[in-house]
Formats: structure tokens, sequence, C-alpha cells
């Protein structure tokens, strides 16, 4: 590939901290290359001014970046225009640089959704039940408001940030005519209904993954509750299999893990910049090998 | 290759103005490739704020950059240090980004003398005129100083920068114990003598490229005095034959192109960059063909 980059090839880029075990180069550089796209995506880690960095992307004429956590919400000053699911969600995740301007867009919740309906899952009408409330749990809740889902159960922490999520919520309901009920995590009663009454299950926390890799966002006898057409989703893709996919597979769920997110996400962005489609599959391949050559085995 | 561009991959690159045409993407990527080593080159168009382009090296924790003219002379202030060359020539083609501090050197003279031993000339004791003291001639002149040339002859139109062109020799001279003497171009009484005693007779001046293609910095009773053991260069190298170098064959000399040139500094700033040698051979046969797809055949 580097046999065609030339003078004219052009910079996009995921801006993070860390950054270097970023699956967004892979997924890009790849799609640059079947597209015929001459253009590369680099991983920054940025230590140092995040300021500077935004500003890299005019200096350098970059294409557009990637941001993850903490600059999703940081880079929203030095943007000049907002999409409104980004302005909603007040979160960026991508970024394109067109005629001067830089445009902030959230891909996360729409990638979301985008794979759920890759997996023939109808959307319209469904009622959803979301853990957590965090950046990656609020895109998904905005965009499910978007897709005209008939109710959406969020459950959070009570802690400091509550009422502010509960106010943003109620401005993501009017906005997108939407019901969306925010209850606390401990409100048992209200968790077992809502579980109860759900097509789709959806773990946005980061229970599961990391050092919480033993732990599950569910109890046992929440898990009970599922009924067996409900969908469980998890927002992690490391390991593949969380332990709440694996109880929810045992109670006959379906599952859908993180790993479509990602790459959802990503495709979305690509349309964004180079109005071009992601080839998916080639990507989800690609991702596949890489994992099978870094841990000798998917889930290990 | 963008197969193994990953999350740790550098960013280097060209600042320049225009850069679509540049060869160095082609020479770096292709020598990273070769030398496994995980970076990547790019060339920015820079139409904006220099001083902007300049932090983007540390905000994105780029590996380090070349510059073209004017940015050669205009990024000095920007930089934590100067090599002894760049800051006698008073130019920067490298900037070497290293533990936070950015270091410029000049690669362009000592490229052009590296060429030279290629070719399995001797350089030391030997005598040189130059044609032009721009920043190409300034580069070669202090590099050829560095080298223990016998002497440096300088012809330079006598225009409104030749008194400082003059001080500035007079520094280089005293600074490697080198004589160099400047003369005004149309002093052709000394430029014939010079041109009948010398061992290199270089044109560093755009005479014989782009709309001059057609013309020669000597005149035709000038080219009759080379001696035949008289080697004669060109730091252009499109065409690859300028009329100074086809009319030096012709009178028996042996001919140097600017090409070995553009390779060597670009080898250079490789060296200082990564420690590791550019492919060079690899890198000459992969612009020649590149020439040849573009023109449809090299000189045409």
């Amino acid at each position: 590939m580097t046999d065609l980059i030339d003078g004219r090839t052009r910079l996009y880029g995921l801006f993070a901290h860390p950054a270097e075990h970023s699956l967004s180069p892979l997924m890009h550089n790849l799609s640059f290359q079947r597209r015929q796209i001459n253009a590369v995506y680099l991983a920054f880690d940025l230590t140092s001014d995040f300021s500077g960095a935004i500003q890299s992307i005019r200096e350098l004429n970059m294409g557009g970046v990637n941001l993850s956590m903490p600059f999703k919400k940081q880079v929203i000053p030095y943007l000049d225009e907002l999409t409104p699911t980004a302005k909603i969600v007040g979160a960026v995740n991508t970024v394109i640089h067109r005629q001067g301007r830089l445009i902030g867009a959230n891909t996360d919740g729409t990638g979301f959704f985008e794979n759920l309906r890759a997996h023939h899952y109808v959307i319209k009408n469904k009622t959803v039940t979301i853990l957590g409330a965090g950046g990656a749990g609020l895109s998904i809740i905005a965009a499910g408001a978007s897709e005209g889902l008939r109710m959406i159960h969020v459950f959070k922490r009570h802690n400091a940030t509550f009422p502010k999520v509960e106010a943003r919520l109620r401005d993501l309901a009017r906005f997108y005519q939407t019901p969306i009920r925010l209850y606390a995590y401990d409100d048992r009663t209200n968790l077992q209904r809502a579980v109860r009454a759900s097509d789709f299950l959806i773990n946005t926390t980061h229970i599961g993954m990391g050092n919480d890799r033993q732990s599950m966002p569910l109890t046992g006898e929440e898990m009970k509750l599922l009924l067996p057409t409900t969908v469980v989703c998890d927002v992690i893709y490391e390991p593949r299999k969380t332990r709440l996919l694996l109880a929810a597979e045992a109670s006959g769920c379906e599952t859908v893990n993180g790993l479509g997110m990602l790459i959802y996400q990503g495709a979305q962005s690509f349309k964004l910049w180079t109005h071009e489609e992601m080839p998916v599959d080639a990507v989800r391949a690609a991702i596949e090998k890489e994992s099978e050559n870094k841990n000798g085995g998917i889930g290990s």
C-alpha cells in the first residue's frame, strides 16, 4: 500500500489515549485500499495539549479524525458545527474536515443499530432496556430514539451525574418524541420488569471487560427473567462473549457482541468522510484474523 | 503496506507548497517498508499558517519532516537546535523530532557529495566551480568546505543579495578553513579561468529546467574551455540530462545529474530519523519506474 502513497495521499486519524491497540487503523486503511481512495489512517496517542491536535487537522489538511474518550467531549468547543445527534448526546466520535470547516458527528449509536439491521433485526416499535448511560449508552439511546423505538428503559448508577443525565434524556425524549424512562441501577423492581418486557437488552457499561471480565451487569436472578425472544447485546467485544452473553445464550437468547457496533460506527465515519461504503465483511475478517494472530484464538 | 499500518505507526512528512509531485513519499515509504520500520511518510501541501504546521510535529508526535523552499528558512525560529551545517547555511531541509525537541539539519549538500562518493569520485583536495549560491548552492558550498576541497569558486548574479552571500561565504571559509572565492556571474574572465581549472563544475541554478529547459548556465565558448577530465554536475533531475550535461558529454566529460543528490539527501534524512541506511538502489529503481509511468520514458 505504501506503493500507493504519493504526494496526494490524504491523512485521517484517531486521537486517543492510549491509542496503540486501536483497530481503527486496520479498518480504515483496508477500506481505503479496497475502495481505491488515496488516503491513510493513523492512530495518534495524544499526551499533550488537545487543542493543538485539533488545530493539526486544519494545518495538515487532514480529511477527518475519530476520537475516543475523553476527547469526545473536549473537542466540542473547537468545532464549527455539530450534527443534531452529536449535539444532543454531547459527544463527538467523528470529525469531518470539509472546505475548511470542522463538523462533529456521533456514529456510535447509529453504528450500533446499523449492525442490528445487518443482523436482520427489526428496530422500529421495539422496547429496549439499556444498562448504563455513559458515552456509548447515551449515543445508543439517542440513535434508538431517532429509530422510532416504542420505549427505552435506562438503568444507571444513582451518582452525581444522575440529574444531568436525567435532564439530557428528557431533552432527547422531547426531541425525538420517544418515551425514555431513567431508573437507578439498584431499582431492582423496575429492572426486573424492564428485562422481562424488552425485545433488546443492551449492556453499555464496562462490566464484563478487562478486570471486570468475571462480572455481569445483571444478577443470576434477573437473567432468569429473560425471555428467549429477547436479543441480548453487549457493546464489549473483548472478550467476544462476555459472561452476560454466555448466560443469555444458555437461556436460549440470541446475542450480539460489540464488534459489529465497532465496525459499523467506523463504516459510518468512513461514509461521512468519503461518501463510500466500508467493505464491512472484509473488515470483519481482517479484525478476526488480527485477533487470532494476537491471542492465538478468539476469546482467549 | 496498509496491512502493516497499526496503532503504533509513526508519521513522517514533507512540508512544501506545492507538494503533490514530490518523490519523497515514494523514497521514504519504500525505505520504511524495506527496513521494516513502522512508519509512513506523507506530503503536506501547506497553504495556511506555517507555524501551526510545525506545531503539528509535536502535537501528533511525528518522527520528523522534510522541508522545501520557502519553509527551509522560515522554520529556523521554531526549532530547538540546529546542526552546524544548517546554522551556517541558514536553511533546514530535515527536522528531527527527538525526545520532544525539534532539531534542524541540512542534508542537501552532504547528499550531493555522498552521491559523488557513490559514483567513486574523490572529493578531497579537488577544485570546484559552483554556479549559483541559492539554497542548494550554499548547502553544497558548506558541505564541500567541510569535505576538505582545495578551492571553491562561486559565481552568482550581482544582485541585492550579493553582499549577504559574500559575508556568509566568508564565515563558511573561516569556519571550515577552506578557500572560497565569490565572483559576479558576468565576470567572464574569472569564470573562464575557473572552468578551466576545476575538477568539478556544478550547476545549482534553475537554468536548464522548467521554462528554462532550452538554456545553459554557460555559453558555448565557455563550454569549449572544459577539460574532458572535469566532471560536470547538475542539481536538476528533470530533465535527467540538461542541455549543460548533454554539451559536457559532447566534450568528453563525465556528468552527474541531480537525481543522486535527491536520493542521498533523502537517505541522510532517513538515517537521521531511523539510524538505518536507505536502500538507495531500490529507491532509484522505483523513481525511474515512476518517471517512466508518468512520462512514457525518461527525459520526455
